[in-house]
C-alpha cells in the first residue's frame, strides 16, 4: 500500500489449505489476514507493533466482528482493506473491507483494540502515543455492519474440555487468538457447514489462557441458526466469548 | 517468479500467528508454503492442478522429508526455492530450498508426488501428461538432505485417539496433509520444543482419512531425539507416517 494512507489494502489468495471441504476460505484464516492487515497498516502509520514493544508497549485485540455476504473460493484473489474509525482513549475501532476479485465489496469486519503496558498489562492512553497523532489516521469510509454487541451465555451446555497444545501456543505464550476461533467452529458438525454458511461471526476475547489449561466450551443455541459460546478455563474464568450466526 | 523457469522462487513473511512460542516459524505453516509453492512452479510450467483437472486428474503427495538448520523468526522475510529433480513413470521427485533473510540456504526438503485418475484413483503415467514435456523442467540443483525413508512402527505405544473436525477436512473431503502435522507435532509437550527445536521431519502419505474417522496415534522412541509416529483409523488401517529428530 502507499505509505500512510488512511486505508490499507492489502491483496491475497485463497490457498488449497484454507479452504474447508466447501471450497470456501475458512474463517479462521480470514480472522488470522484481518489481523495481519491490522498489523501491516498500524506498521505503515507509524503506530506498529514494533515500534510499540521499543516503548514496552503493545496491542491487545478486544473484540472483532465479521459479517460476509460472500468469501473467496479457493484460488480466487481478493484483497482487505482497514481503516481506523474511532480512538478513544483506552481504545481503537479499526474495520475492515472484504472486496473480492471483481472489486466487490462482499464482506466487512469491526475490531476494538487497546494498548497495553508489557510490564504492568494495564491499558495505556492511546493518545499519547506519537503525540496523539494516531488520531490523524481516524477516516470516515462507512462499515456497514453492527458493531460488536454483547454476548451473554447463562444457560449454556458443557459441550468440550479441551487441553491446550503446542500448536495452540503464540511468542507471547497465550493461547493464539485465531486457534480460538478453529476451536469454536470444530463444535459444529460437517453437515451444518454443509447446509449454511457463517454470516455472522463475533469473538469478545476477556482473558488469556496458557499452554496445559483446560478450556471449557459452553454453547447456548439462542435460535437454529443463532449460537453463543463461551469458553471458560480453571474454576470457571472466562476466556472468551462468541456468537456464531449462519445463514442457508 | 520467470514462467517457465526451472527453479521457482517464492517469498515470504513469517506471520505472528505462524510462528510458535519461540518466535519460530512452524513446522506445520511451513509445509504449507512448500506445498503452496509446489503448486505454484507446477502451474508456472504448466502441469499445475488445474490442468490436470481439467483432464480428470490431480496430483497426490506421497512422501515429504524436511531438514533444517535455522527457521524464520516472527516477521522475518524468507524464500523457498523449488524445482523438479526426477520424473518417472508413476512418480516425480520434487525439492526445495528454505533461503534466509540473507539469501542463505538454511533448509531443505524433498517431495515425493504422484499424478492420479480422479475417478479411478490409480496412479497415471506421469511420462504421458503434455507429451512428456514435464521431462524438461528436470534440474540439477542439489539439494543436500537423505531422501525420505522407510518408516517402521512395530513397538508404538497407543497415545492418542483423535476424531477428525471441520477444520481438518480439505475441499477433496480428506483430512489435510498439512493437519497431520500439527497433530504430530501435539504429541510433544512445550517443553520439548523448549528445550530442542526439530532437525528433520518426515511424512508418509499411506492412505486418506475422513470427516469424523477417529485416527489413532502410535509413538514409538528411537532414541531420546528421535521418533516414529504412525496414525491409523478404524481396524488398524495405516493412514500415514512420520519420523521426527530433534536437535538441542
Amino acid at each position: 500500500m502507499e505509505k500512510n494512507s488512511k486505508v490499507g489494502s492489502y491483496n491475497f489468495v485463497a490457498e488449497p489449505f484454507h479452504v474447508d471441504f466447501t471450497g470456501r476460505l475458512t474463517l479462521s484464516v480470514l480472522g488470522n489476514h484481518l489481523l495481519n492487515c491490522a498489523g501491516f497498516h498500524a506498521a505503515d502509520c507509524g503506530f506498529g507493533i514494533a515500534f510499540l514493544n521499543e516503548n514496552r508497549y503493545t496491542w491487545v485485540l478486544s473484540r472483532l466482528a465479521i459479517e460476509l455476504e460472500d468469501i473467496p473460493r479457493q484460488y480466487e484473489a481478493f484483497s482487505i482493506e482497514t481503516w481506523v474509525e474511532n480512538v478513544y482513549r483506552l481504545f481503537t475501532d479499526r474495520n475492515f473491507a472484504l472486496v473480492n476479485k471483481e472489486g466487490k465489496e462482499v464482506g466487512y469486519a469491526r475490531s476494538v483494540w487497546a494498548m497495553i503496558n508489557m510490564e504492568t498489562r494495564k491499558l495505556a492512553d492511546l493518545l499519547t502515543l506519537h503525540s496523539s497523532s494516531i488520531v490523524n489516521y481516524v477516516c470516515d469510509k462507512e462499515c456497514p455492519i453492527a458493531k460488536p454487541g454483547r454476548i451473554k451465555v447463562d444457560k449454556g451446555a458443557h459441550v468440550l474440555d479441551y487441553q491446550t497444545k503446542y500448536s495452540d501456543i503464540d511468542i507471547n505464550g497465550h493461547v493464539n487468538s485465531i486457534k480460538y476461533i478453529e476451536h469454536i467452529l470444530d463444535l459444529f458438525s460437517i453437515e451444518t457447514f454443509r447446509e449454511k454458511r457463517i454470516k455472522r461471526f463475533e469473538m469478545a476475547y476477556v482473558a488469556e489462557s496458557y499452554y496445559g489449561d483446560t478450556l471449557s466450551f459452553y454453547l447456548q443455541e439462542e435460535s437454529e441458526d443463532q449460537f453463543d459460546i463461551e469458553i471458560r478455563k480453571g474454576a470457571g474464568e472466562v476466556v472468551c466469548r462468541s456468537k456464531v450466526i449462519f445463514t442457508r
